[in-house]
């Protein structure tokens, strides 16, 4: 624990909030534009503001020579492509121009983040979707397939996941129609067509991969976190009628890949790095190549909040990414013990995170146990799924001893179906 | 059926060998390099050749300014992105050029095959695979899950399908590692790990967007087939005892995403008119999202060699793209009639093409029956499934009235697990 940035009495020179996500030891990397200069360009979030890191670029000229010209794109891949040791000392370059009584760069360099638009920060190759939250797996496995075959014999001896659609990878604020489809009604002998009326959420994390892999490689799971970029929040949208009436044999396709949308800012593994903890103990013990030394699970908190249009958000769920029962490294080295190639870029999704309480589930189908026990809104009505202008609100943060790293929203609000 | 370049006795003065898959009528698009001239570029196949089509760009300055650039471009994305006229009024200008008598462009232009490297034509976006054979879904529902449960009710509702690893899409000729995984041994009561021993193809074929749509945008299925550019041959290579553990509830994934291969050479939607033929009829009526007038298949041979190391190919399987229940103008409904949104360059399969009787099927899960009835080779030796250093190659072709479109091959290896 010798990073510098990890520091909790270290102040910025900037104004930081009480309770901001985006302290002077989180330094988290996206990608925004302004009214002024309408190219998309990088950025690190700090406060209220957004470093202009295309300003800044002479700062950086020890560290790698393509720093240039790498924050000058319109996605993050380019800089992350440089790799884990020039990620380092970037932050710790920022982490010091930014320190209180540094005036090597000023005020001038900064956007207020309410002046800019903020974009999807990286070009995604490929999207895995894992599937690794004992607790939501039991609930929806005792939904769609009855308490006797709700955990498959396979999900606790590997994490299990899915190809998920890369195109449909939205940023937060980005609004979402609500998808049409085939569904078939209870009890109905023919599916109909429609859009969905069992719209859901899924309260996810991500991980944008940091390193490239050629088709062959394996990624070992005590080195799978030197691939791992950062992390944001994931919401996977999904139609569960849709989703009901599909998914056998091949998995979730429609009931998903008509939106997921994410945080724009991505936190970089060594802000995250304090708050890392033991994850469940796991019982089989996994084969070999899924094992790991050392706590590979990290803290941090989750949140769900619901605001149907005109009224104020209620805050729906409360969970923690440590409650995975698969951790991001024995998802990586999974994906890749066949020989899968991973690129720069690639996303992963942790699945929904439930804890083990109902006020810790991370959906909509869990928190009103299939749309039978709704849930009560600020204003007294109730909701089971989503209705046409509700807007869900993801939140992340890490917090302990004083130091807090957060990830910022993803909000999408669900508007109706497309004629 | 006025399009010139469907006239099969127009000739070329590019010398054209008899059978040959690459006349004069189908003037596929790929992207290739030679020793001289190591940057990937775009080209055309007619016979043993290619047109080398950066040294011809001064004959369509007049179709589209663009053109000036973008067969230099190191694959085929920007070209298809001009659009469906431009890419047919560059076919026919191709026509035109080649035409047995015009001299405005000399052999000066042409490349040997056998002394170019062809590579993957297209940046991949996201990857579908669908499963829109009935044979074959019957066949392998009947092994894995029983008859009784072989075709599931949504099957005949829907083109059943999901998301692909577009990572590990290759292009023939690349060898492929034998995947390691987690397989559950026939009455084992534990996994174990080790290399798959259940190696399978998938004769499949794959077509290419040729037109982005708008995340929220549907298809209809009448005007489908403008969005798609081409198609080529695909296989899908599968691990059978990874794919068998792995697959519930989530779909297939590590059995899958090690590798797939692809022909290098996409044929125009163009060129495959004259061999439009209606599918097998639908029963029961789909719903009207998935709905076409006239015919919408296509009339594509297709066959299937396996070649063990130091022996002669030996012709395992001929089927035919007709056999296909689905469409590729309702797979493409399907897939976007929740809004999700497509991009040039995202690749389709059709699924494994069975056809009806046992040398019509697409995997040799299939056609050794689950590994119970091996295949004599050209030597008489047998296989069930496939043994390292075998190579095995997908070939297909259209033919009527003596014009003959043909694809070329998807070949692949399989080496040896990596150590």
């Amino acid at each position: 624990m010798l990073d510098k940035t990890h520091n909790k009495n270290a102040k910025s020179w900037v104004a930081i909030p009480e309770n901001s996500d985006f302290t002077l030891q989180n330094l988290p990397f996206g990608i925004f534009s302004t009214k002024d200069n309408p190219n998309r360009r990088a950025g690190v979030a700090i406060g209220h503001q957004i470093v202009d890191l295309e300003k800044i670029t002479s700062h950086f000229q020890s560290i790698h020579e393509d720093l240039n010209t790498v924050f000058s794109s319109s996605t993050l891949n380019d800089f992350i492509a440089l790799g884990k040791e020039v990620h380092t000392q970037v932050r710790h370059q920022l982490f010091d121009l930014l320190s209180e009584g540094n005036t090597s760069i000023s005020e001038a360099v900064l956007v207020q983040q309410k002046d800019a638009t903020l974009h999807l920060p990286i070009q995604i190759g490929d999207y895995t979707d894992f599937y690794s939250s004992k607790e939501h797996a039991t609930n929806v496995g005792t939904m769609f397939r009855g308490k006797d075959n709700a955990l498959m014999p396979n999900w606790t001896q590997m994490p299990i996941g899915y190809h998920g659609r890369s195109s449909s990878i939205v940023v937060s604020g980005t609004p979402i129609h609500r998808p049409k489809g085939q569904k078939m009604p209870p009890n109905a002998e023919q599916p109909v067509y429609g859009p969905s009326s069992r719209m859901d959420i899924e309260l996810e994390m991500g991980f944008v991969i940091g390193k490239s892999t050629s088709l062959g490689d394996v990624v070992e799971a005590e080195k799978a976190e030197d691939y791992i970029f950062g992390m944001l929040l994931f919401n996977d949208w999904s139609a569960r009628d849709i989703q009901k009436w599909e998914y056998v044999p091949l998995g979730p396709f429609l009931g998903k890949n008509f939106g997921s949308t994410v945080s724009p800012w991505i936190v970089t593994m060594d802000a995250l790095e304090p708050f890392r903890i033991e994850g469940p103990s796991q019982d089989p013990t996994p084969l070999s190549y899924l094992q790991t030394t050392g706590a590979r699970a990290f803290d941090i908190q989750l949140e769900v909040s619901m605001q149907p249009k005109g009224i104020a958000p209620k805050v729906i769920a409360q969970s923690n990414f440590k409650y995975l029962y698969w951790s991001m490294s024995q998802q990586l080295a999974h994906q890749t013990v066949n020989g899968c190639n991973i690129n720069v870029g690639d996303m992963y999704a942790s699945g929904t995170i439930s804890g083990p309480t109902k006020d810790s589930f991370g959906s909509l189908l869990e928190l009103t146990w299939n749309g039978t026990e709704p849930l009560t809104m600020s204003d007294g009505s109730e909701r089971t799924f989503i209705e046409d202008y509700d807007t869900l609100i993801l939140k992340g943060w890490c917090e302990k001893d004083g130091l807090r790293i957060g990830f910022g929203e993803a909000i999408g609000q669900i508007l109706p179906s497309k004629e």
